[in-house]
């Protein structure tokens, strides 16, 4: 959905060099680190010896199973290299997708097998700058872009994954829609609807196309989000404000393990997940002992249906990870501005469509968070002649990452707190994708319009994001059981109490982490919906499953055209037995949209969280101590 | 729940020559302002004129109308002294309660009526600490300690409010419980379970007393959460940050007028209901007014259930609010612990049992918060050849309180946005009120506790938290309307389109603020348990009434043993009509509460949210500049 944004190679040799610290930690490499760019060459290399017309589509660490990272972990002096590196690659080659794994250490294909299943892998960013170049030199569409009078130099294309709607059989097929830049960046808000093409991308040509309407395509008037672009006419400003740490951070990054007050968590960054949170443990004063809490945590899936029938919209039912890769849409983050000044940052690389790193620098930020929050106080005022306040103001680490998939920007931050707890929030902001109308005013509207319409001649689709994290617990090793806890009201009968009700619960004392959810959504469609057969993960918003090394997508591993064989509902149809047995938490944060005026040009952020709270899995509160 | 805490008259003179910027704005009194020291000063000397023996319970700011307080601020140059400063007092004199009104321009009592409905006004500090010496002076009381070989000089005792369970006479009551300090500061933790004492308020006197059952008290050991009992036998340390406004902040404040941005709002402190957001409004530079958002916003009630049958527990079913005072129970912010270093404070004044102004210094404070977090974002990868990022982080305004009702503290903040946005965060931390046992492991209990085992003989009781704010918008004016925003599954039918289904919503583009819950709990009580009748808010997260100027409290005016006959349920029975009317929107922050040994012997804060956000209120985003 964008086009290639990394530097070049010989800019990533640079960056190798001022970066080596980074990529080669004092105790070498950590089993779960990501690969390095000289690995993502080695892979690129032995792939394209064996097969010579290839195009790739994901390159990631096959991480070592389980039992295998945590006999390493355990060993008081854990070997210089981690001897089992292997990656796993998705790629095309002949219409074919290739599921290929090699062993880095001994530099040869492991396996090579193709995948005949449904649905097809992540697109990469260089097929879709060239799908979205098609129409500019399609006479149909330039006849199309004469005939409304446009200039077909402003004209840009973007390219849509069309999800799957029953057909029998599929092509690995996009989407094409075009906007009219002129006078904006915010082509998003100018789209030239009415008009579609459809895009074979393993052939890279146009397979169908349709003018179906002319609808005015929305001025660029008020469009423009830039600072450069706005009247100035106010004079107020907020007053400087910084924040110092003149003795540096508290926390201390080893390669890609961090340590910060008790908590200890190694971070990475794969092109589909972008962020995976791993291996986070804790420090118990009262054990003198690290322990376990999540063995890994990452988003799994981001659902993004439209609820917009007509022609050009109802297909729009997106997997962004699956499709387009939270981590191929990471961007680079801005000091200052996403990230506050005592920021550090650290890189991602990723592939290009053939094979080669590709480098994004600031793709994570790790920060010392004092936002004014109190972590517990009291005062107490009934102790005759005494006054006694304790106040523990509250210091958080955070570690953020913002995904731009085309025009929404979502911001995670995994917030990790000193009574071990751990905190997630998802910001959504960035743009609305819009629908042309012929419709200048709300008052005009006399059909169905499936959305708001928030300037002249624009709609703002209704729809919904879920975003599903995988969340492996293993609280205290890899043994755990899920508990839900429902309150339910009793009646009290006869004379035992003047109470008639109350609530009870059966939780005890079990040692562990709670889940506490936000404001929940679930899914609205109908469950033979097409889309919702492939994003059936939105029924419920937490599931809980026996870990499976290879159940990470929870709408499949190839999500693009899926058909929901392949999903976290099917995985639990197995119903395998999850008591006492090493788990995985699936929660969903769910939003439902239904985009208002002040979401115009560009969308105040709005938020969403969770946490996973340790509830009797310490004995006491574990910071009552000032640090 | 605790002793007179403000410092006696000649003190408070002292801070009056402080703080006379304070109480004497430039432009005089506002009309919301609450009472002054010397205001109160003056109900104390005109009631005590006309009254002997009586007891004062509660004295604020009757407020003006709202016709006369916007006729008074739409003028360009309001008069510099508001002419209707009237005091409402509500006192106790021969076992009655009085309900006074005073002109405090013509110095004159406007009214003295007699209240002979059901329920108790406000408890003040010093009957409470009055009821809670009685015990140490009675002899059966004395031989309960004895007997449990206990030391009289380390005991406590605690007043807690009765609540109603049917009874058809009933006197000004409270139950008044007992621990032991000894070795402590957390007697909360150190209940002498098993005996109860009933106190008549009016009389002052014991009137039923039980030493029903001997339960070990809990040991002290662990139990003590100040810094300077803890043994630190850790290193590691948050290294030192600071948050500086070489130029001070971006607000200003004049009187209890604050201007920030592009809101202005009015704070007030009320005794009963602690901070009073007024009159906030936001310029909107399209329109080039400022536009009325919320006329007023408080905590009306604070409903605190126990799910607990036994003798001693089961009538724990609090209204912090109306019984104890939210304003009443407000304690000083510790600088720098708090609120950040960039904070500024504000004072706030409440009256004694005599009816003398007693003093909270820093009862709120006020501060830029820079959490790190972004208003709004977007890259734009887009554009052949070019690379858009923008990003505004965020700053926002917090008005903050805590309130320590005996043994829990709610830090209550409400932050302003620069995009329009309201959000309130209520915390809670501070200590659970937890019961002996004789169990001293989880594993040895066999009947119901009501409750989690925390520490050995200490039960850390089921309970619930209900904060319902009033919050009167009044955007654009008094004319209002709710609208319930209903997002429906429909199904496709026919050949429309391949989808089967998709969601609808009718709200359409008013100008509105819309509610952004967050997690909601609601009463699990029966519909018939007199808890709940008094309680009866709790039904329902959300309640639209027709604005009554005297229907403040939700729990009813005399919330103590309140009969659940003047409370929002009823009023809302009265069915008027609320469409294009002056309304209020009623929204209850809950918690179900089960403890866990972490919230032992302090509670890490544990916190929920809810927003007011501008939708179609704005043409479109307002904060597309840089301020």
């Amino acid at each position: 959905m964008r086009p290639f944004k990394g530097p070049n190679f010989s800019l990533i040799l640079f960056f190798l060099i001022v970066h080596v610290f980074v990529l080669l930690p004092a105790n070498g490499f950590h089993p779960l680190d990501p690969l390095t760019p000289s690995e993502l060459n080695q892979v690129q290399t032995l792939i394209k010896k064996s097969h010579k017309d290839v195009t790739f589509h994901y390159v990631g660490l096959d991480e070592p199973d389980k039992p295998k990272v945590l006999s390493w972990l355990s060993r008081s002096q854990p070997p210089n290299f981690f001897q089992h590196r292997i990656a796993f690659a998705v790629v095309r080659t002949n219409s074919q997708t290739h599921e290929i794994k090699i062993d880095l250490s001994s530099n040869s294909i492991l396996s090579d097998k193709v995948y005949d299943g449904d649905g097809y892998p992540m697109l990469n960013n260089e097929e879709q700058t060239a799908a979205g170049e098609l129409p500019l030199k399609y006479p149909p569409f330039i006849a199309s872009i004469e005939k409304r009078g446009l200039n077909l130099s402003e004209v840009l294309c973007e390219v849509f994954t069309i999800g799957w709607y029953g057909e029998k059989n599929t092509k690995r097929a996009v989407a094409v829609m075009c906007y009219y830049i002129d006078g904006t960046v915010n082509f998003y808000m100018r789209p030239i609807d009415g008009i579609m093409a459809t895009v074979d991308l393993d052939k890279m040509k146009i397979i169908q196309y349709r003018d179906r309407l002319m609808i005015p395509v929305p001025k660029a008037d008020g469009t423009d989000y830039r600072e450069s672009k706005q009247d100035t006419h106010f004079d107020t400003r907020i007053k400087s404000m910084t924040i110092s740490q003149p003795n540096g951070p508290s926390f201390t990054i080893d390669g890609s393990n961090v340590r910060w007050e008790d908590w200890v968590l190694h971070l990475s960054f794969d092109m589909r997940a972008g962020l995976i949170i791993s291996l986070a443990s804790i420090y118990d004063p009262e054990k003198n002992e690290y322990r376990r809490v999540m063995y890994r945590g990452f988003i799994s899936e981001l659902f993004v249906p439209y609820m917009d029938l007509t022609e050009e919209w109802y297909y729009r039912t997106f997997f962004d990870a699956g499709e387009y890769g939270l981590g191929l849409c990471a961007v680079p983050l801005v000091p200052l501005r996403d990230c506050p000044e005592n920021a550090v940052s650290m890189d991602g690389y990723f592939i290009s469509q053939d094979g080669a790193p590709g480098y994004i620098p600031n793709v994570f930020c790790i920060f010392e968070r004092r936002a004014g929050d109190v972590m517990w106080r009291h005062t107490e005022l009934g102790i005759p002649g005494q006054t006694v306040t304790e106040v523990r103001p509250e210091t958080t680490l955070v570690v953020r990452m913002v995904s731009t998939v085309g025009n929404y920007d979502y911001i995670v931050d995994w917030e990790f707190k000193q009574t071990g707890i751990i905190k997630v929030t998802v910001g959504m902001t960035g743009l609305l994708e819009v629908r042309g109308s012929v419709y200048t005013h709300k008052d005009q509207i006399q059909e169905e319009v499936y959305g708001t319409i928030l300037a002249e001649n624009t709609i703002g689709a209704h729809h919904d994001h879920f975003l599903i994290f995988s969340l492996d617990l293993d609280v205290d090793g890899d043994a755990n059981s899920f508990i839900k806890s429902n309150l339910k009201t009793s009646r009290v009968n006869g004379n035992i109490s003047p109470r008639k009700s109350y609530w009870r619960t059966k939780v005890g004392n079990y040692v562990g982490y709670r889940l506490v959810p936000g404001s929940v959504a679930r899914t609205l469609l109908s469950d033979d919906d097409y889309a919702q057969i492939r994003g059936a993960f939105t029924k419920y918003n937490v599931w809980v499953t026996l870990y499976n090394k290879t159940e990470k997508w929870a709408g499949g591993l190839y999500a693009d055209q899926s058909r929901g064989d392949d999903n976290l509902a099917t995985w639990s149809l197995r119903n395998r037995d999850i008591e006492n047995k090493d788990i995985v938490l699936w929660y969903t944060v769910g939003f439902h949209h239904v985009p208002c005026q002040e979401d115009f040009p560009v969308m105040p952020m709005l938020t969403e969280s969770f946490e996973l709270r340790p509830t009797n899995f310490f004995e006491h509160n574990p910071r009552l101590i000032e640090r």
